[in-house]
């Protein structure tokens, strides 16, 4: 059910977003070339690729609790795939990152072009303020596809308000997550929270919408809050350990970039718990070390795993999506079965996926 | 009239944005320690003050087409309070300021306590990356403060896709303000046409989110509409005049930090539209130049003076606002007596103050 609902909707939400920055698009025209090819740039970027998991959870929560104007719920999905890609161009400003689905960063892009046309002054900075801008936009974008979306004015305005949260909980997230490695000892509760806050939030809220738009019950809308925080929990784990533990192919970064950035990862966390004295001080030597070596990060991995960290963080993952299947089942009325199904077998992909 | 209104609704107006933030604040407070410090200066920022005409203006509007709710206005009107400052801490990260209101901006008071207290990792980023994180969480909470205003829905999704319209012109607008220096010559048009976007939208659309929760007729809406944005033309003309003619006491920057910065002011495009080729060439040599010593600030304004482009560009904001004084007598039913004298007196405060 997952896959073909995936095959579905992935193409109906990708045409809505095509046509809505094909709009924009033509605005921009209308201002000056470089406006143009701004967005042109922002347009490239957004269609790059990615499964559109959180637009198509969120119809099929609006679906599963019976709401029946599809294409309308599919307009209006292609808002967190905005603020997902606003974030992502910040991000990557904050990270330093380069690469994004197989194409330059945003701000890399701005930066590149300013030196192959050696405009003058400094390269970095304005590739930087591009970028800064360009997820300032994407982001309002997101906010203008929601508040245009078809619906009644009470659900739009309730709707508009989940958005706002997903976005003050993704950056409170992000905040925590810049602040934790500065941190002496971290904790699992601090962590579990961390992923809340910035992986979990806007999935939480993706769904919330839909089903906010589709008119659910208090008690459907509670059931599915829970059920997508300690989803994607699991899933941030799994991330985790694929991201220590995973193929270098199949996961399109070097494997130990966690380590690499000294990231406050689950397995990390639980490791310098369980370790002895002498594993604990060479994995905090390993932690933020820029010039990791292939074999520091089989030392790492090895800590890991030895000390029980690995199966101790699997188990976690496991009882998550459990628990969460379980918060499902409490919706009343029931979601129908289409999506019921959908969102069961997304919690179990969430841990079984291996890239 | 200008001088009471400010008088009586900039406290009121202060008030309503202090309970807000101190709402959010107590609420970045569960996050953790880091949160609260993090919203505590997002909260000084803001309270550093300004005369929150933007704010004012809104209620005015609102008040000048019957709306009869002033403290729900106000409760309002803080969120174009809130973008101004979002789109201020990114505009000075983009520019490279370091002082704001007196005190440090953003990034730099984030920059400064990262090397304060020894935190591993590149101080300089470290103050961007808050910097980033502190506008996108200002934003955001000025479409929270308007969407949990308390109007009728209809309204309320009005006035939203206005706020969502207000940032993306602005955008647009900076994103021209940056494209402009890097082509060869620039018309009095373009230079026109960024200002409609970067400074006069964001103040058309305050006092159109005012008129519309007020309910306001389309006569109104667009008497409104060119009255703010011929009168902000007009103001920008002033700030650049006053930029290169001003006393720097009183305007509290470097007298010519536009020709320092090789921005496309009127007086510059009119200057080098006017000058003899001796003229034009020098000023175009200044133009951008970083050390510029006060005698060739001198000189610019010799330049510009001897051309007439000073006393065309005085001339022309003379006219935009008696246009936009005209534009606003335009409205169907007319405001109220106590608006209109506010507009009118603001538009004229717009030219003939000097700092």
């Amino acid at each position: 059910m997952l896959k073909e609902t995936i095959a579905l909707y992935s193409p109906k939400v990708e045409e809505a977003l095509e046509r809505f920055l094909r709009k924009e698009l033509a605005q921009a025209r209308e201002l000056s070339r470089f406006h143009e090819e701004y967005y042109a740039n922002l347009k490239e970027y957004l269609l790059r690729g990615g499964k559109r998991l959180r637009p198509i959870a969120l119809v099929m929560a609006y679906r599963g609790v019976g709401g029946s104007d599809e294409q309308a719920s599919i307009d209006a999905s292609i808002c967190v795939e905005l603020l997902h890609n606003s974030s992502l161009i910040h991000d990557d400003i904050i990270d330093r990152d380069e690469l994004r689905r197989g194409g330059p960063t945003f701000h890399a892009k701005y930066r590149d072009w300013h030196r192959a046309v050696k405009a003058s002054g400094d390269s970095e900075h304005f590739g930087l303020s591009l970028g800064i801008l360009g997820g300032d936009i994407l982001f309002n974008l997101g906010f203008k596809a929601l508040a245009y979306a078809r619906f009644d004015e009470k659900l739009l305005v309730k709707a508009l308000k989940l958005y706002v949260e997903a976005y003050q909980q993704l950056i409170d997230g992000v905040l925590l997550d810049t602040y934790l490695p500065l941190s002496e000892q971290v904790e699992e509760k601090e962590y579990l929270e961390m992923v809340r806050l910035k992986t979990a939030a806007l999935f939480e809220k993706a769904i919330l919408i839909g089903a906010t738009l589709g008119g659910a019950t208090d008690s459907q809308l509670k059931a599915l809050s829970s059920y997508a925080v300690l989803s994607a929990q699991g899933f941030q784990i799994q991330d985790d350990i694929i991201g220590l533990f995973g193929e270098e192919e199949e996961i399109g970064k070097p494997v130990g970039s966690d380590i690499r950035e000294g990231k406050m990862t689950l397995l990390v966390i639980k490791a310098l718990e369980l370790a002895d004295e002498t594993n604990r001080n060479r994995l905090r030597k390993l932690l933020g070390k820029a010039d990791l070596t292939r074999e520091e990060v089989e030392e790492a991995r090895n800590i890991v795993e030895s000390t029980g960290a690995l199966s101790y963080a699997r188990q976690l993952a496991q009882d998550l999506v459990k628990l969460a299947k379980e918060k499902l089942r409490e919706a009343e009325p029931s979601l129908t079965k289409h999506s019921m199904a959908f969102f069961e077998e997304l919690a179990d992909f969430f841990i079984e996926r291996t890239f």
